[in-house]
């Protein structure tokens, strides 16, 4: 039996879920995509969009979250926590590119509005699978322990995102990108 | 003897120069620095500043121009063209690092106002340098020719910007970011 309360909260849910669709739609299409048409595109007022999300960067800020919870998922469907870490690594970066190739407009735009340092802080949970398994791999005697992890991670990171700038500059074609980073980072990380 | 239309040319000249030191240190400083500020810093009117350059834009895209030659200037200095190309590498990124480090900040900066997309085009002279000595190395049999020579030139180029966002990030010592640059690119690019 709804309450009243139950009934708004379920209403406000609506409303953030249109909002972060419409929004990620809109910036992915158009970098430059107001709030106003953000508002009309979810089908609600602007004041409703603004209750939920006071500026066009919290805005932004939360399609980025969501997108890369959403790839997080992915990544840990692919089990990078199990079999031979080198093997969990070329699952890892087939995931992680499919996700990316994705969104690679709306980490464009992310990149320009919030920077390098929030874009990477944002992307935290999928950076921990990545961690993660260079440890493991490590541990295994794999992968290199002759440079500080954190490089080597944001040598993972760096590269999957140059490649998504690459096809949006129309320099590597995406369906080259995931055997191109697979053949580059294998070697780079690999232990001598 | 110096005619007016050369004393102009003269001042003109001396503008340019002092407008676009000012606006290096103040970008560098403060990526927020206005027109106003970098009009004051370099010692000229307003209306000077923007009839050089008519925009902060414009006016960003010009120091980061003189730096990036710059910077070709330095890395020409280190003869990549000559000895051997695993060496010659080695020398190039040293001397690239070198030049980044000291302009870290105006690269974020320019990272942000300017996209991914165009900052790389900026850099064209730089990755020259790079690209002939990645085709050199492929001649001699000591670089892969496996994947794409875009890709390979991008290799280089985001993990050096990638360094430098770790610098700014405090993820990675300045002091370790060429050695560590060196122990991941040479895996990376060699042939197999």
């Amino acid at each position: 039996m709804a309450t009243t309360q139950t009934r708004r909260r379920a209403d406000a849910e609506r409303n953030i879920a249109a909002i972060l669709d419409a929004a990620l739609v809109s910036f992915t299409e158009d970098p430059q995509a107001s709030m106003a048409a953000i508002a009309r595109a979810a089908g609600v007022g602007r004041v409703t969009l603004y209750a939920h999300f006071p500026s066009r960067e919290v805005l932004l800020e939360a399609v980025l979250d969501r997108t890369i919870a959403a790839a997080g998922e992915v990544i840990e469907k692919v089990t990078p926590g199990e079999g031979p870490a080198t093997d969990a690594l070329r699952r890892l970066l087939q995931s992680s590119w499919h996700e990316l190739d994705q969104h690679r407009k709306l980490f464009d735009l992310a990149q320009r509005e919030l920077g390098a340092t929030r874009l990477r802080q944002r992307h935290r949970e999928v950076v921990d699978h990545v961690e993660s398994l260079l440890v493991r791999g490590q541990q295994e005697g794999v992968f290199r322990s002759d440079l500080p992890m954190a490089w080597l991670v944001t040598t993972v990171y760096s590269l999957l995102h140059a490649a998504a700038d690459d096809v949006n500059a129309g320099r590597l074609a995406a369906e080259e990108a995931a055997g191109v980073l697979e053949a580059t980072l294998l070697p780079a990380l690999a232990s001598r």
